[in-house]
């Protein structure tokens, strides 16, 4: 039996130095060896548009490629005027349009932010009300709001802050073992 | 082993023929014989005050007691001003009073509700959003929104229409489905 589990990791912000990439990478350090982590590249991704739906650019191709072969996910959401960052909803939207939701059915998914004041907790509320209908099932606790302007981020983005590096492995913990009591 | 599992319904609305309460009666009929299901009774419960939380009210005892011993719930929303009914939003204030959220940390629940136009779909998703805090996990499908001003209903709130029925006993299997995956 393969043993290995596979976690795709999506952002929401596309700039290079950004916190919410920042999370994911740091999250990508917590895991143990049996994970395979992929970090999802949407610089490139269209917004979704039925007319190309059936002749699909090879971004997402690739994207469905890498969430149909994820166990689970981690979502870094931004918060843009209280709600979603467009770049996350649109791939999670062209993903969605695969066959019985087969990217996500089922499937663990771990919630983090970086953002102003309340940490992108408003968005991801709205996040976790997507997740419904993608059968997604999200991690209750920890939750992870981060203060993205904040001595926790060097300029590059990356996470220089012992406290929330620690934050960021106790949800990695806590998503692997919602993942392993979702799939026993 | 005992494979008993004890199911507590709630529901938000007090009136005789609330069709909400409706919804759970005959949730309770959908269930096979190895499910002891429970209707809570928040006639005299009473607001939550700090002030008697030292000295609960036997109401308060015995919502603490039934939710302690349910393997899993089933909550009828009602949809009061695009959000949650105060009777339903009390009972779980109160449960979460209890240390380490015992009541609910871990369990699944079903979510479901009668209403107008948009079947109390508001309420529901600011339902959702208590359980992240709760630990409950709710079941994400088939969400279930019905109308209470169709003849759905009768006059005493019983749900008659065979569709609907339907429903209920399908997201009834739903959450017992979902108990065992996270119970296993």
């Amino acid at each position: 039996m393969n043993t290995d589990i596979r976690i795709l990791g999506i952002s929401g912000s596309l700039r290079r130095a950004s916190r919410n990439t920042g999370l994911l990478r740091y999250a990508q350090e917590c895991f143990p060896d049996n994970v395979r982590f992929t970090l999802a590249d949407l610089s490139s991704m269209p917004f979704y548009n039925a007319d190309i739906a059936n002749d699909k650019p090879e971004a997402v191709r690739t994207l469905i490629e890498q969430a149909n072969n994820a166990d689970a996910f981690v979502l870094a959401c931004p918060e843009y005027n209280y709600s979603l960052a467009p770049a996350l909803k649109n791939a999670l939207d062209w993903l969605s349009r695969e066959p019985d939701l087969k990217p996500f059915s089922g499937k663990a998914v771990a919630i983090m932010g970086a953002g102003a004041g309340m940490g992108t907790s408003r968005a991801q509320y709205h996040l976790r009300q997507v997740c419904v209908y993608l059968n997604l099932h999200p991690v209750n606790k920890p939750e992870l709001f981060s203060n993205a302007f904040s001595s926790s981020f060097n300029e590059a983005g990356d996470v220089v802050d012992p406290a929330l590096q620690g934050r960021i492995a106790e949800l990695m913990k806590a998503l692997l073992a919602w993942h392993f009591q979702l799939a026993k």
